[in-house]
């Protein structure tokens, strides 16, 4: 939650001079994200999002996800449109970032997300999937199993200090997921961050999908894994089976699972345990001593791993074959 | 620049029913101010902000600074203007603190001030003294020259770690001050707190004043001598009289100065130096090792206030009598 970069009123109003949107009226800068700077910006013709790139973001990956959002939205998704200046162009430069102004969408997440909410979250990313189909770029999830032997490396050493014999249990779970990771799961661009507070409701329905600087190429299912560690346990750690139900019927109702997706739910649920356990434990190491920003609790996702290793087939998740 | 306390969509739906302002369509919180929690709020009539009083707010002095925003308001002058509930409040509770919605002002502070920028600040002041001048509400200036002393004890003994010597010339100025410190000044309400990213613009016009959190019963003058400090020294540390001559000139348009206020300047200006480098140098020195804030340099108003102990009289601000 940070604003890394300032931005002059002289900057921001010559930048956005390239679009066709008024004069500035004002700007603030906003508390979300942790990757990128972001100004809410009020113009003449309305409000829109400004994003300076921080050094986190990949310059050679913008055109992907500027794309993307451009390609989603030109199929009638909700998500954030990338603006087009003069000159045809996405991405520009401000205060020495890449930059991009984005449209405003209306919404907000919600902090204890209901079935109705699972239910749609389910339905908004199956359209997401169908959506992304036929978009051109592409771009290798380096989150995903080839990635978290490096990752788990980077933390070997000091795993302990978040609790004993943490490296060893996932070097061995690491080792079973290489060993069993499916290669042929239907594929295309997934999101691959769904968290709720990606995710905008104007009541009960989903208003927009947010946030896509992680999407990626990968299989479909692995998206509806990360979903089900991010949407379907609740605060005490308990898994609730009626909301991962619900999210499951919702992407079913608009694209149906494979047998082979079917079978390796529980794989992938695992996989995407891992991950988020993986990043998260390597921040927890690196955040200085006394820093106001409290990391993210890895061990969440410890718990959530086991209770994965637990279940044999989809059907734990509330879903029928 | 933080946001303290989330807020969920639920709560936040509630409190705002309370107003008659349609519903909540989004809210994000802004990463600006540093004693308050700030969201901006979409609903269907507009935008507002919202504010979540945080530890550093003293609740007993909300009705002053609500009540005084409400009363610059009624007089015309830019300002955020604090809904009024059902009940006839201002101040509700949300999250677990007080809370009020003001309204939205368009504008932006500017990150360079130009003459023109000063010369308006100086009128907008002076309207803002002249407006609040039968405000029924008092609240003395707990960081007046009274309040200097506790301050600069609390960092005595560090002082020397920010520079060699520094608890002993702060001694020795603020003996001065406390003798010399004028008591019969034209007073009233004071903003106290204007600097740059507090005061808005849309283009060259004043489009606002913000942030009353600071506010009290003080000198006009004090309040003068605070932007002298705040706007008329340049990035490399030299005065720039010209900036002066514009804000005071500005200001004398709308409210002249007394004699009494004119022969004070230079003391107040020492005053309002001492007054910033004192809670910065407490800031300093409390700030725990490695953290990601990096607190204001209380040397910069250090090397302001040797300014103004070189200065004999008002015209060294441009001024003439």
């Amino acid at each position: 939650m940070a604003v890394y970069t300032d931005v002059s009123d002289e900057e921001l109003g010559a930048f956005i001079d390239r679009f066709n949107i008024g004069t500035l009226l004002s700007y603030k800068g906003i508390a979300e994200g942790v990757e990128n700077s972001n100004y809410l910006v009020h113009t003449e013709t309305g409000y829109y999002i400004l994003t300076l790139y921080e050094k986190r973001v990949n310059p050679d990956d913008l055109p992907f996800f500027l794309g993307l959002m451009q390609h989603l939205a030109g199929k009638g998704l909700n998500c954030p449109t990338p603006l087009i200046d003069r000159d045809g162009q996405m991405l520009g430069e401000l205060a020495g970032r890449p930059a991009a102004m984005v449209t405003f969408l209306d919404g907000m997440w919600v902090r204890k997300p209901q079935l109705v909410h699972c239910s749609e979250l389910g339905k908004g990313m199956a359209r997401m999937h169908l959506a992304g189909a036929d978009f051109e770029i592409k771009r290798p999830n380096s989150l995903s199993v080839d990635g978290w032997a490096p990752l788990l490396d980077a933390s070997r050493d000091r795993a302990h200090e978040v609790k004993a014999g943490l490296a060893e249990e996932l070097t061995a779970e690491l080792d079973e997921l290489q060993a069993l990771w499916p290669k042929d799961l239907p594929s295309g661009v997934i999101h691959a961050d769904l968290f709720p507070d990606n995710v905008f409701y104007l009541g009960k329905e989903l208003s927009g999908l947010i946030d896509f600087y992680f999407a990626c190429n990968d299989a479909f299912a692995y998206d509806v894994a990360i979903c089900i560690n991010a949407w379907c346990f609740e605060p005490d750690g308990m898994f609730n089976v009626t909301k991962a139900r619900a999210l499951l019927e919702g992407y079913r109702s608009v694209r149906p699972f494979s047998e082979l997706e079917f079978d390796n739910l529980p794989l992938l649920c695992r996989g995407a345990a891992l991950r988020f356990l993986l990043t998260r434990l390597y921040d927890w190491l690196s955040v200085p001593e006394g820093a106001l920003v409290v990391p993210k609790d890895p061990l969440e996702y410890l718990r959530k791993l086991r209770f994965h290793r637990g279940v044999s087939n989809a059907s734990a998740y509330g879903l029928d074959k």
